[in-house]
């Protein structure tokens, strides 16, 4: 049962993520192929430097390539006008609709990612657990900035990183006491929370003058 | 007799991708050591891309320093205004050359990428496969203009990419029908002559509005 | 005694290139998030892509922290003004101690770069050798300068990536015949001075017309 919550919740952010790097594509007025390729890196960009880092090669996601093909098929339909129309009320994927799914996404990749940690690499420790959590919420969104000549977004807006690192704090901190799946949830959950109130309230980290 | 081919093939492309990679540093005002470092990148960055990707380390370029001195010297070269002036019909490297070169080593280092997937990898999907071969045929030029500041030309223009990608499909296809050498040199030759029809015939990618 | 020393040139580079990261972050108009992470990675980004093409995985940095945590308040220290103000001539750290800590970083990181080599790869040729001393020493500017959506500076500027690879040079030649602790000193040594001389006298890369 918690597996395909966990599915679900892992398709979501991924449709979430390659739909936000196919709009970039779209507007840097990229080709299909561009477009493509932005919204399949946005959305496993992520993972595959984790894995990198980690030492996992292949990366999981040509192992499994279910997220990309998915993410494939996300990118494609950001090109018709229907699916991203911004005058059109019924168009299909609403702004409501993408904050929810990026939030989900942010949350249980982070969380997957430190599950990723813990199951791969001996090393346990604190930096590494949360590099491994944090890159793979937010990694997909720099490549995805970098390859289409942006500063990354997380660098300079939004309260969109400190969400993700404060999730996987609570995930570390719940994994022995609550066990995997329950932790993953809660740290998930604390990231989703966090961003939902960071975009409602406008929440911002201080820019240094 | 065909290594000796596949040899020359590849040189020809590192030299072509070297030459693209110093002459893109030459446009943005670097110095001798951007110049080199931009051809050179160019020329080997996609087979490191993919020997990660792959877990081979070392990547093979380190292994073999043979392809990255051709790379030096190609790029140092370039310097030489007799080699590249645009006016000088009797230039060393004419534009008809070039893309002939340039071809070759899309075409060659894309097998080379499939073919490092076969021996390296026990995962064989296809999903791995395409994209360690579009990767080893495109990702230099990916990097090159990602640290020379521009958007990855692939993503916006030419067909190129796409040659690479039909050129993979066909290797991949041929490789248990017809062998590795065989494979490799159908797979490549789709690619060069996709790549010549789409210079000639200026075949594009659709751009969505 | 030799560790303590190593130790002490590590971490007065580590705390030079961080603070050239956070800077560089402070212009772009990052907030406190983006400013962290690209001190961060200026400071350890060159010892990662170094263990990345080495196949050390996780890199060194996720092995022992110090030298990111130290990064992380070098980063922090700069947000304040008083660390980094122009105008005021009691400020902390000055541009000549910049200048000292930063080239004392590029030797030292280089010739553990290539300590690494030896000790991790079974590949010992001059060209792995080279790269990898001189990424460790160059890589994380880089990744900084990309990140904040600039050219990199190494390739157009200073004699800088040049007195890393001359560095680099001698403490290889120098490894067989005085053992690894004196290479490592004499090739950081050559590495500093020629850093030095550099500045002092305006030395620069031919940059072709």
């Amino acid at each position: 049962m918690s597996a395909t919550l966990l599915l679900i919740f892992e398709l979501a952010g991924t449709i979430a993520f390659a739909i936000s790097g196919a709009m970039v594509g779209l507007k840097k007025r990229m080709d299909l192929f561009g477009i493509i390729i932005l919204g399949v890196t946005t959305a496993v960009g992520g993972g595959v430097i984790r894995d990198l880092v980690l030492g996992r090669t292949p990366p999981a996601t040509f192992q499994d390539p279910i997220y990309a093909l998915v993410a494939i098929g996300s990118s494609v339909a950001v090109v018709f006008p229907a699916v991203r129309s911004q005058s059109d009320k019924r168009r299909v994927v609403s702004d409501r609709l993408m904050l929810v799914m990026d939030s989900v996404g942010l949350g249980i990749f982070t969380a997957v990612g430190i599950k990723a940690a813990y199951t791969t690499s001996d090393t346990h420790n604190w930096f590494l657990l949360l590099f491994v959590g944090v890159i793979t919420g937010i990694g997909g969104g720099i490549v995805r900035d970098v390859l289409a000549g942006n500063i990354p977004e997380v660098f300079a807006r939004h309260f969109y990183a400190c969400a993700s690192l404060i999730g996987a704090v609570v995930c570390i901190i719940s994994w022995d006491s609550f066990g995997e799946t329950l932790a993953m949830f809660i740290g998930s959950g604390v990231c989703v929370i966090l961003r939902f109130l960071a975009v409602r309230y406008h929440w911002q980290l201080p820019r240094p003058e």
